[in-house]
């Protein structure tokens, strides 16, 4: 059975050039033109207005076919977990955005609900993210930075920070940035931009995450030392402000690192819940570090006593919707834009890989619409930016979640806690909330292992990867991603510009051509030098391509020319010279003359170059003037010094390029085009049979 | 003769994948590595130290070589006809670069001689440029504004300039803006960083120097008109500029106005020289046009009796060289880059256009050396920015020149006009210098016509073009160049994002294989999808590719895959019914069961789909992890629907990548990689006999 019958490959046919094939194979001129498709594509009718719309609002359209036999109890237990993950994570990233923890649960509820109804993927847990939050911190810090509220208290003769007014500043700053995000990303959905998350590769997005990380966790080194560094913003303000750290830390208070060293190396349930057998048995993960943690902090008074940081006042209860303050807005668009697009970047691409799984589809826009509406409800409920948080979502599949109830369940935890339960955490120390999200990033820190897996497979994407980090590191997440961007595009360019030039050879007795350089056993055809560069023709590679012919075929075609102009020069000096004896002498010696100009011409082609070059163009993709002009020069210089250049292996789009950029014309006809490299060198080897012939009999005659 | 003998294009070989490829062809491993290749490139030599100091100041090598019998009489035209040309051009330049006309005068001397002594261009004229001025123009009415000079004349009673104050400042700035452009080219040279030219495509260029044109004449139209405009800076200022003249128009002085129009209608010599019949029979230009404005305007005293603006003061005589003000350095630093790239790309396209017509060539690296020592030096002898004008150039080429020798020349007949007869044109007026600017820039208004050249032959290029131009105008030259090239660059990045996907079919009775769309008489091979994209696959579009894929294919394959796993579901379920049964019934009907399982695995593929998926990958460059990452994930899915995939045409670079990227595995291996899509269809054609064998034995057995 594993033998297999071999057929030969075996082709008989005539020589076909690019005119021949076309008029084989019938080229069809008509296309639909852009107007018609354009129309096409927007013509209403019934049946798409509805899809339209039901495309629009996807829980219409999933929830009526909802199968609770089949979904709901793992919906359910998906949906208290996960909702309970809500309840440190939303208090913790609340802390990295600068704002009291319960906007936090805020904004593990609001939005939530609403990507419930707009939402497309079945698994990905929206709510509080630590990269975006930490952006955040950076926007309500710069905007509101404690230097604002400084009042002078009488009583101890020192100035304190007037905090309740400094946070409610802040929680309209996060607001008005997450309201005006949110309309971004609608504004990019309704224009159908969800293709800018391929600018986002993986090795990117890997990168960037891990740098945010770093970020992450520099800003919280202060509640896990319980020190107070000056709050730095804008680019390099990592690296002051790991500097400040430093020079702080002999102040470090002993009772917040005791208990930020208990809460990173205690137990923790997210850990546990994924990876351990105990997490497998248990679906709900209890938050007994929180629990414990605040019980402790109550019963010993650590606030007082060892005077650790604590949460401090949570009130119960929702809050009445604000209109973002608009005035905010100018001078957080720069912000509100880079937000959007990164909460998108992240949601999409974990969307996808959960689509991919478990076989089903996540609209690109439609997610953009549906975080967009997220954030702009969220906005006017005053929660701060929202994302899908890796840990959470896997813990929502892990866990049993199914479709997107699972998370409306968890959103009705959350509130539950809200409502109630909330107020008892007020005695939690913040470095217990730090040490949750180092715990949390645990996961991003195990991406460094990226790079040397990346060195391994392709040393492009690696250097993506830490350029991203580094840029992210040093610029902040905002203009850090913009740049890595720019970075990622621009290695695109890099590499047509570094493309290998090799002259092919033929693979013996076979049509099959290959570089000389890669493989032992190939052969160059005698007389004919084919020449291949790996990378598209365009402007920035066009004149490199021009050298490289040069250089790799070893003919010095600027040499040959000029000696060939002083050649011709004398030649025409000569006939003047005959021309004038001629004159004298009348038409006696006509014959001669003559001879001596066959013997010029005859001397011409020089032997030891080849009589044609084949350009193999099936790397090339598109090409533009430059690069069409490049290709007609070629033609013309060696055709000066008597080479013929043939092209060969040219998609039809190329074939275009080449016929409306000008590159035919009397002289030059689709004759020099041909499918395949082999075709080019058999053209190649009938012609020099023909010119033999034509040279024997010319030989004859003379 | 024509008749051409015709070779049959006739092939038999076994079909060959890649391993039987390389194995074939002895594929060989050892290359030298980049450690070998450095150390190549560093070793130092004897010849090589000569011809590398030779090659730095190549005016060793060429001068004592020089052929007076065949050069010197061109040369010494040529020169004296570019050197009166220098003359208005340099007084009309320098009044764009907001300096006194002499300053243009010294421009037009000392970094000549230099570039004569540096330069391998043998033809063009190097010297003020009027994009350049404009540029630092810009500059110098920035850093010294109008506003600074202001005194209270206490005679008047109103505000007057301190014109020669002002004008000594602006000088500076001139100057130091210049030496750092210089020592930024130098500074590049040396890095051997010539290649960044190769970003400024031919259209790039032009839309460029033709937006940079339209600032030159907005800038001296309050010249033309006689008024005095707020000066604008920093992005849109052009269109500030255009709105304050229109409201100033009526303030028109008429006699400017007047002098205005006979300039611009009156006769040129270098519209005369370059095209007419007598400017070829003249080969040294006359500037009659200055000397008779001059002329006019000294007897009838234009300027005290109409209150024409005249040029005023000419100093004779050099002036000692200054070092550069250090301390504006800061400020000017990027516009000296700007002045930098710009002012060499426009020197190199020209050199370039002119060693290609002459068969020389010009070295990129050395041509950077030789323009930044132009205007380091230049810089201390307050020059302004210089690189070469195109038609000064042109009358360079046109008038007979054939070496630097002519550049040298004309800088000598400058020396000469500044050091003896300059004085005698303080009374031309500036508007006549503005006429000569416009007329100047005549040849680069005829560059709109490229935009419909450029609709016909690239869409593409035509919008490189226009949004340069574009940009140009709105965010000034500096600013302007950069968002252009960014935009040029990305125009790549789009064209790789909008390719051509199709299915390939066969050229009946041939090994060629063409897009079904594009030809009526090519067939598709029966259970064979052959699929090619048009650009390369990596990040920006792997997705793309994949949707693409099922979308021509017409297989819905998260639809088909998702029905396998339910059947899969069921079928599980059906088995652990069987399973319990048969724990009852024991191994009974062992048979049957086994019956079912063969005749479930036997109706999974589904004859609509085809047997195999070819993809042709010939158009692709180079694979990044993203883009291995969306072929493996095609293997796999397919796969998983018993479709094989096959890959046809790769270029060595992309096998690596495949390898590298870890593509292969046990189950995929180098025997799904064809050289030809005809080698994979045979391949696949012999395994559907193969399969129909072991069909039928089947068939037999059972």
């Amino acid at each position: 059975m594993a033998e297999r019958r071999r057929m030969d490959y075996s082709v008989h046919r005539e020589i076909l050039d690019e005119g021949a094939v076309d008029e084989m194979a019938k080229r069809s001129d008509s296309k639909p033109s852009q107007c018609e498709k354009f129309k096409k594509s927007m013509r209403c009718s019934g049946p798409r207005l509805k899809s339209c719309l039901l495309g629009s609002v996807p829980v219409a359209s999933w929830l009526p076919r909802y199968s609770i036999r089949e979904n709901a109890l793992g919906d359910l237990i998906s949906g208290i977990s996960v909702g309970i993950m809500h309840l440190p994570q939303g208090m913790a990233y609340a802390l990295l955005a600068s704002v009291p923890p319960v906007f936090g649960l805020y904004s593990s509820f609001y939005p939530v609900l609403i990507y419930f109804i707009f939402g497309t993927s079945k698994h990905i847990s929206i709510g509080t993210f630590a990269v975006l939050s930490v952006m955040i911190g950076g926007v309500t810090e710069r905007l509101a930075p404690d230097s604002n509220f400084m009042t002078w208290d009488n009583v101890t003769n020192s100035s304190i920070i007037d905090i309740i007014s400094r946070d409610a500043e802040r929680v309209r700053v996060a607001a008005a940035v997450t309201f005006l995000s949110g309309l971004f990303q609608i504004l990019l959905g309704l224009v159908q931009f969800g293709f800018v998350v391929t600018y986002l590769s993986e090795p990117l997005v890997r990168g960037y995450t891990t740098g945010a990380a770093i970020h992450v966790i520099v800003s919280q080194l202060k509640y896990t030392f319980g020190i107070s560094p000056v709050k730095y913003s804008g680019p390099l303000s990592l690296i002051y402000t790991v500097l400040e750290i430093c020079s702080l830390i002999p102040q470090t208070n002993i009772g917040t690192l005791v208990v930020s060293i208990v809460a990173i190396i205690g137990p923790h349930p997210q850990r546990r819940s994924s990876n351990s057998y105990l997490g497998k048995k248990l679906p709900v993960p209890i938050p007994c570090g929180i629990v414990i943690a605040t019980i402790i902090s109550w019963q010993v008074n650590l606030a007082d006593r060892y005077k650790v940081d604590v949460v401090g006042l949570i009130p119960s209860g929702l809050q009445p919707p604000v209109l973002p303050t608009a005035s905010l807005f100018g001078q957080v668009i720069g912000d509100a834009f880079a937000l959007s697009v990164v909460g998108y970047g992240i949601a999409i691409s974990l969307g996808r890989i959960f689509a991919l799984k478990y076989g089903y589809k996540v609209d690109s826009n439609q997610e953009l619409i549906a975080l967009g509406l997220s954030n702009a409800v969220g906005g006017i409920f005053q929660c701060f930016a929202i994302s899908c948080s890796m840990s959470r979502s896997m813990v929502q599949e892990s866990t049993g979640g199914k479709t997107q109830v699972a998370g409306a369940l968890s959103a009705i935890v959350i509130l539950f806690i809200t409502l109630w339960i909330g107020a008892l955490f007020e005695d939690l120390p913040k470095a217990v909330l730090a040490a949750i999200i180092f715990v949390n990033l645990h996961g991003m820190m195990k991406q460094f292992m990226d790079v040397p897996a990346l060195w391994r497979s392709n040393k492009v994407d690696m250097a993506i990867w830490v350029v991203t980090f580094i840029l992210t590191l040093l610029l902040n997440p905002d203009l850090g991603l913009a740049a890595a961007i720019g970075f990622s595009m621009l290695t695109v360019i890099f590499r047509t510009q570094l493309p290998q030039y090799s002259i092919l050879g033929q693979v013996p007795d076979t049509d099959i051509y290959r570089p000389l350089e890669d493989y032992d056993q190939v052969k160059q055809v005698p007389g004919i030098l084919i020449f291949r560069s790996s990378a598209t023709l365009y402007f920035a590679n066009a004149e490199m391509y021009q050298e490289a012919l040069g250089e790799k075929s070893g003919i010095d075609i600027t040499n040959i020319l000029s000696a060939k102009k002083k050649l011709e020069v004398k030649r025409t000096r000569h006939e003047k010279k005959n021309a004038k004896k001629a004159a004298k002498r009348k038409a006696v010696d006509m014959v001669e003359q003559k001879e001596i100009a066959i013997i010029e011409m005859d001397a011409e082609p020089d032997p030891s170059l080849p009589r044609a070059i084949i350009l193999d163009l099936s790397p090339v993709n598109f090409l533009d003037t430059v690069g069409v002009k490049a290709l007609r020069s070629i033609q013309r210089d060696y055709g000066d010094i008597c080479i013929e250049v043939l092209l060969a292996g040219c998609l039809t789009g190329v074939v275009d390029n080449l016929q409306t950029g000008g590159f035919f014309n009397d002289k030059v006809t689709k004759s020099c085009l041909f499918s395949t490299v082999h075709d080019a060198v058999l053209h190649c080897k009938s012609l020099v049979l023909v010119s033999r012939c034509i040279a024997s009999h010319q030989g004859y005659f003379y």
